[in-house]
C-alpha cells in the first residue's frame, strides 16, 4: 500500500511538506503544493490520514442554535447535546441567537457549504421556508415541515398533567400564563393539553398570553393577578416563568401553596440554590439530547429514518408549590 | 483586476466549479481541479472571497473549555464570550472537559494545527507543561506560566471582603470551606485574602478543604458542621457550595443568618427562582468575557500586549445570608 513517504519521495518533497498539503496549510508554495497533488494522484494515495483530515476539517462539527446559554433549561440541553456528539467524534458549535434571526443564518449557510457536518436546535425565528427537507437538521419543540425531524417532550401531556394535578388539588378556577409564537413549536400544546383537560373536567379555566418574547414578566404577571384575582391555580410555561410569579404573588400578599397552587414546566432545578422547589411538568433533558443527537447522525450518515417527530414522555414532579 | 470569471473561462470550467475548489469541496474532479488551480495561479487570482474562505475554515473558530456548561457561572461565562467572539466575527467551539483532560487535549492540538485560531477557558487538568508561551491561549483563573495569558478576578480581594464582611457583622469565629487543586489557581486566593483579614483583625479561624473535584458537597459540609460547631461566620468558595451549606445548616437546625452568618462567591443569582439571595463576592463575569476575548483576539493577531495577568475587580453583594 501506498504510504505518505511513497509521495514524499516521488514528489521529491519531505514528508512534513506532503503533509501540510494534505492539511491545506497555504505556507506551501503553490508549484510544489501541484507537484505533491500530482503525484498523490498518480501514486493513487488516498490512506486514512487523508480521509481523516478532510472529515475532520468539513464535516466534524455541529452547530447547536439556542435562544441563551445562560438558561438552565438551555444549558442543561447544551451539557448533555455536547457529551452525546463528543462520543460520535463531533465537535459542537454553539450559537446563542436569542432575537438575532441572522446568526441562525450563518450556521444554516455554514451546513449549506459543508463546513458543518449538521445543526439542531431550538429556533423561534420566522424561517419555514429556509430548512429544506433532508438536509441534516434536527429541530427541537418547533415543527418545520414533515420532512424536517424533529425532537420534543410530551408537551400535550404535560399541560394535560398540569390541569389534572391543579384540578386534583380542588382549584376551582385554572390559569394558563405563557407567551406564543407566530410559528408552529410543539410549546403550544402545553395550552392545548391544559385546555382540554380543564375542558373534560368542566373546570372554569383562563388562558393568559402574551407573544413572544415577553418583553417584562414581572409587568406580564401583574397585570394576569390584577385581570384575574380569584385564579387559584396556576400553570406557567416554563419554570422561570412560575418563579416570577411567585415573586409577585408575595408581593401582592397571595399565598403558594395556600392561596394559589403553582406549577412549572421544564424541571430545572437541580441544585440547592434553587428555591421554593417547583411542582412542575419534567422534560426529559437527557432523553431529547440523546435522540436529537442519535438523528442528527442517522441523518448526516444518510441512514433511514422512519419516524420523523419524536415525543418523548415527561412526568410530573411533586414540589413546594401544590 | 481578474475576477472568478476570468479564472473559471481560463480554466473552462463553471464559475460553481472554481468556487468548489477554493472551498476545498471534495466533490470536485481532482484533474479539474489541478486545472483550476494552476489557473488560479497564472492569473495571480487571490481575491478577498479566497483569503476569506480560507480565513473562515482555518482561523475562525475558538474553542472554550469548560468543566461544565449546566453550571450556572460557566454558562453566563460563555454566554457572554460567545457574544464578545460574534462581535469579531468568531464562532465557538464548546467543550464540557469536566475531569476529562483527553477532551481538553483534542482542543489544545486542533490549535497545533491551526484548526482552530485560539482556544480559551477554565481548565483544571494536569498540563503544567503543555501550554506554550506565545500561543493564542487564554487561561481564566488559572495560572500557567508568565507567558500564558490569565484573567481573573480579584480572588484575594474577594477573599478578604467576605473575611471583613463577616467580622463586621458580628462573627467571632470564621471559617472558609472549598476545594483546592494541585494546580496553580487564582481560586486559591480566595483563601489567602480571607486568612490575612482574619490575621489582621485578630480574628479566629478555620480553614476546610478537600482536593477538587470534591466528591460529595453534602457529605462534605456535615463533616464540618460535626468538626467545627462553633463557628458562626462562613465564606463559601462558590455560591453553590454556600447553598449546599445553607441547606445542611437547616437540617441541623441552625439558621441563617441568625447562628450563622454566609458569604458565598460568584454572584451567579439573575432568576427568580434562586433562594435566598446569597450574601457574596460578585465575580465581574461579562468584563471578565470581554477582557479574555480581547486579549485572545490580540494574540492570534500578533498584536502586543503588555500586561498578560488581568486581574478584575469584585464587589460585596449584600443578600439576605448575612
Amino acid at each position: 500500500m501506498v504510504g505518505i513517504k511513497d509521495v514524499a519521495k516521488h514528489a521529491g518533497v519531505a514528508v512534513g511538506t506532503v503533509s501540510r498539503v494534505i492539511n491545506n496549510n497555504t505556507t506551501v508554495n503553490p508549484e510544489i503544493r501541484e507537484r505533491v497533488l500530482k503525484s498523490i494522484k498518480e501514486l493513487n494515495y488516498v490512506p486514512n490520514e487523508v480521509a481523516r483530515s478532510f472529515k475532520l476539517r468539513t464535516t466534524k462539527m455541529v452547530a447547536l442554535l439556542l435562544p441563551s446559554i445562560w438558561n438552565p433549561f438551555f444549558s442543561e440541553l447544551a451539557y448533555y447535546i455536547e457529551d452525546e456528539l463528543d462520543k460520535s467524534g463531533y465537535k459542537l458549535l454553539l450559537c446563542n441567537s436569542g432575537g438575532r434571526p441572522e446568526k441562525e443564518q450563518y450556521y444554516l449557510d455554514m451546513l449549506k457549504q459543508n463546513k458543518v457536518a449538521g445543526v439542531l436546535g431550538i429556533t423561534y425565528n420566522p424561517y419555514e421556508t429556509e430548512i429544506e427537507p433532508e438536509i441534516p437538521f434536527v429541530s427541537i419543540d418547533r415543527r418545520f415541515s414533515e420532512n424536517v425531524i424533529c425532537v420534543t417532550s410530551d408537551n400535550f401531556k404535560g399541560g394535560s398533567m398540569a390541569a389534572k394535578e391543579l384540578i386534583k388539588k380542588g382549584c376551582k378556577k385554572i390559569a394558563f400564563i405563557g407567551d406564543y409564537t407566530k410559528i408552529k413549536s410543539e410549546v403550544s400544546n402545553r395550552k392545548v393539553g391544559f385546555i382540554e383537560e380543564a375542558e373534560k373536567e368542566g373546570v372554569e379555566y383562563v388562558i393568559f398570553e402574551e407573544l413572544d418574547p415577553i418583553k417584562d414578566n414581572e409587568a406580564f404577571v401583574r397585570k394576569f393577578i390584577e385581570m384575574y384575582p380569584d385564579v387559584d391555580g396556576v400553570f406557567a410555561i416554563t419554570d422561570m416563568l412560575a418563579a416570577t410569579y411567585i415573586k409577585i404573588a408575595k408581593e401582592n400578599n397571595i399565598s403558594v401553596p395556600e392561596d394559589v397552587k403553582v406549577i412549572g414546566y421544564d424541571g430545572i432545578q437541580n441544585t440547592d440554590l434553587f428555591h421554593p422547589i417547583l411542582s412542575t411538568i419534567r422534560q426529559p433533558v437527557k432523553e431529547m439530547a440523546m435522540k436529537s443527537v442519535e438523528l442528527l447522525i442517522k441523518r448526516i450518515n444518510n441512514k433511514k429514518i422512519d419516524i420523523l417527530t419524536v415525543s418523548i414522555d415527561v412526568e410530573f414532579r411533586q414540589g413546594e408549590t401544590t
